[in-house]
């Protein structure tokens, strides 16, 4: 089980991927059911991947606070996409938050697991990184991670200050609030 | 195991998503190894993914039955395709059919292994929409599931007439064929 | 676990998958971490697949050596490939290797792991392809393994070599040679 904290980043980190992929199905003047996919696959792919590698339980499978809060975005981002007039700007701001508290996640997740230092460092920037991927792959967008080196770089950096700081002994909660704000 | 009903139901899903597979090979004027592989990615993916997430046996790996019906079909429609006129209309009424069929299987498979109601909504659509999704995110195609809401929204019905009438107390069986029927 | 020899080969298409994906992000222009990401997906994506689906523990979690030697080559092809000047013809050849490679040990581990004839030749060629799939879905290229028949064809031929001579009795090093070498 994850601590409170811990829980609300992730929570937090699926909540902005969702929106990114609300964004796009936006962008691409989908209807409802199409927000809800990529909202969905957008803010579930990355831990989903994670868990899967690890061979942990999916983590939305016995929470349906993530699901609930993928829909949730998604309807809200169809009624009111309208207000948000740069749309893009939005959606790089987004990506570069939720890429930091995702690579945080996937590293911690991957130590806890008992990961080696570059297994958890892959971990933390597989986990932040293909939700992104997929949704620019569905939905027919340059895939922005491989375009915008920003990106992954920021997942990279957030994970590596993550697992420094563990590795000095920094207690986790202290070193996911570091890395996640650089 | 499934009863036997549902695994006709099952292999019908896997057989009419395979088909649509080698429509799109058809369509892209590929050999026969191309028809084979779209095929068999387009009709075992969603199951596959599935069977992941909850941590069951991956269903192909332990009945091959499901592969050599992939094949099959890959075979007769690489040899038969220029029989079908009008192919993207038969795409888009397998396409339906399979929806509707894997829509209550996934939901059925993820209550029996305990999920919670959203999961098992979740569960039938992605099962449902995934398999198709590979289809044409691989060959380059417009993905069909976010053009034409018609057909998620029918999987997503389907899973949920299914979930309805389970809750109801109805045996699974007449449930998953009325869910199929809509 | 691999015997030495089949651990080798194991590595071998590891480095050499990763190395098509460094030369797609090369062709693309792509920056250091671009690189990484697509070596390192090349190069494991068609094992973690296969690891996932047969149940057992993915290969790179437990043994950094897999990701050190992505990273190591996207690093060398980064500033290295203006060296290569047929880039395409290069990975090409590349991928035929790493293709025969991959097909033999997919092969092998699911036979080791007790699944049938059909299965092992489509765990094969699943673990040869996918990869490669992966790497040219992400970077917006024509999925090469669908445009050039050879390349699956090559997979194939060399899985059903090592599970033809297995079956015979062969012991596995010498099929799996056979099976490389075709």
């Amino acid at each position: 089980m994850l601590s409170t904290p811990l829980y609300i980043l992730d929570l937090l980190g699926v909540a902005v991927f969702a929106t990114t992929g609300a964004l796009v199905a936006s962008r691409k003047q989908m209807d409802l059911i199409g927000f809800a996919l990529l909202a969905t696959l957008t803010g579930v792919g990355g831990g989903t991947l994670r868990d899967l590698i690890l061979g942990r339980t999916v983590f939305w499978t016995v929470d349906q606070t993530y699901l609930v809060t993928c829909f949730a975005i998604a309807i809200i981002a169809f009624f009111a996409s309208h207000l948000i007039q740069r749309r893009y700007i939005a959606l790089l701001w987004l990506d570069a938050m939720g890429l930091a508290a995702y690579g945080v996640m996937g590293a911690h997740i991957a130590t806890q697991n008992g990961a080696g230092f570059f297994v958890a460092a892959a971990m933390g920037v597989m986990t932040a990184t293909f939700g992104g991927m997929i949704r620019d792959v569905v939905s027919d967008e340059n895939v922005l991670i491989l375009q915008e080196e920003l990106y992954a770089t920021a997942a990279l950096i957030a994970a590596f200050a993550y697992l420094g700081l563990t590795y000095l002994g920094v207690p986790p909660l202290y070193a996911a609030s570091a890395g996640t704000a650089l």
